[in-house]
């Protein structure tokens, strides 16, 4: 199912008010691409338009309602989220994203490097616009936790002791961090300032679940399905949890060096079906189908209008469906 | 005559107040150096600590005049010209800065990065306790400024038609951009909000002085004062005023291309020889105290304080002594 069919219900409860503030976004990142020079024209506008789903702005307008600022906020997730994909692949030297040659292949890892660094930099001046210190802080924070996981990441590559535990804390830096201030953000700046922590916790909770399932779908496949081969991880040297639990399983997995079981991907093809074995895929989706049910559960303390909880319910389901 | 020298004068004429800011900003410095576990603390301690001159958080110091959100603007601005620092470094594969190892050096691309990142967040994390959305927009726009001067800089690499005017230009986004910010950080966020545009103009020009002697200073060593070899520009391809400037008065120059010239540093110190024999070094040299002279006729168009103002003249003096 592609992303934009697992959000149409996710649009229907949004309504026209939803509607209007995913088009003011595209139309917001849109100028920022064109408003640079050829220098960024060149290189981002292809990022930024090369049409994500908008999930993490998404959050911003379902947990906080309406107005201007929301939209800044909204352009300002976003563009933090591109900048660190810029960044991650200058440094997995990826080729393609989304289907489209990545900036670092089009324009090389200096042109990568600095137009990442541009789009963190327009990230602040977007949010700058909606005049909230404690909203700077938040998205400066989960700015904080994106460098401090990718630090992490790197640190524990190819390492044979990684534990679940350490794998959470950096999905949590990573990639829950972010979904949390989307939701912060919409609380702080909208009209559900009171919900701020149970909007936290929900965003955070789905942010750790889109992870967790996000390297299931590396380790199951099918690669039609994802664009890239199974496996990348591996041959990344990130160990995920599909490999920790399946260590935990098989004593000879256990005991081998990724370093020298994973060195091109038909190797890494064949870990990965030694990691479906173990059943190890199965234990990682009922965690994340854990941590959904209870991101809804947080969702239920919040004051909320029915149509935006209902919506966001439907967010956290559409997560699931999107690895279904 | 060390960084610490030259600015004796200033820190005489700053008094006790410049100087417990600078105390202040160091140890907010070294306090975000440790404050993010492990990661952080192995790769940007050094970078942090290693002592630069905190030129740019003196500069909001003096223009600022005293108060707590002008410390916070020291940090973010000394924070954010770190992260541009370690991002150069990675691009240019430097192994050392300030005679000590980089950050990409002692860690790898990955974690210099991811680095860099994290210093760029904690900049505008920083720049948020002082509460002012117009202090976190100058500072965006500065962050955007240098992103764009080092993809200008990418852009021109190796190029035998950037014209003064480009240079110039490329100057303004790299260098003059985070001066004429720190600047305008102290206006905006201390007693002197009325002479804005003047200690922004003020700053701005000193930074342009600042590159240019800089990029003298490349060409005509000694290599003894720099810690590197004469024509480390040449080297990485960056086209500098001394070489736009030898190219009009020396045809054949013109002609050569610099791929071809400079493959070692024996053959860059030969064009170097080459550039300072066609007189292009004090021409340089010349525009910038142009800028210097131009730098204090704007300040004395600003209201302040008159030991803060003879403290800002000394400063600019000193970008000069810096090269005398």
């Amino acid at each position: 199912m592609s992303g934009a069919a697992q959000l149409a219900p996710v649009m229907e409860a949004g309504g026209p008010a939803l509607a209007a503030q995913l088009r003011g976004t595209e139309e917001r990142l849109t100028k920022v691409a064109g408003s640079r020079g050829v220098e960024l024209g060149r290189h981002a506008t292809a990022t930024l338009t090369a049409g994500g789903k908008r999930l993490r702005p998404m959050l911003v307008f379902l947990c906080g309602g309406e107005g201007e600022a929301l939209v800044s906020a909204g352009v300002a997730v976003e563009l933090l989220h591109m900048a660190s994909l810029v960044h991650d692949d200058v440094l997995d030297q990826a080729p393609l994203r989304r289907g489209e040659p990545t900036v670092f292949a089009a324009g090389g890892r200096g042109a990568a490097t600095a137009t990442g660094d541009l789009l963190f930099s327009r990230a602040f001046a977007e949010l700058a616009a909606a005049g909230s210190e404690e909203a700077v802080a938040a998205l400066s924070a989960a700015s904080s936790a994106l460098a401090r996981g990718e630090l992490m990441q790197r640190a524990d590559a190819w390492s044979d002791d990684v534990s679940a535990q350490r794998y959470l804390e950096r999905c949590e830096l990573k990639t829950a961090s972010l979904f949390a201030a989307a939701c912060e953000l919409g609380a702080l700046l909208g009209d559900s300032r009171p919900a701020r922590a149970s909007l936290r916790a929900f965003g955070r909770r789905i942010g750790l679940a889109f992870q967790v399932l996000d390297d299931v779908l590396d380790v199951s496949g099918p690669s039609e399905r994802t664009g890239k081969h199974r496996g990348t991880d591996l041959l990344d040297g990130t160990v995920t949890l599909p490999l920790i639990v399946a260590r935990e399983r098989d004593p000879e997995l256990r005991g081998m060096d990724l370093r020298e079981l994973v060195s091109e991907p038909a190797q890494a093809e064949a870990v990965c079906d030694r990691i479906a074995v173990t059943g190890a895929l199965n234990e990682c989706r009922e965690r994340a189908l854990i941590q959904v049910a209870e991101a809804k559960a947080a969702l239920s303390g919040a004051e909320l209008p029915a149509e935006r909880r209902r919506a966001l319910d439907l967010v956290a389901d559409g997560v699931v469906e999107r690895y279904a």
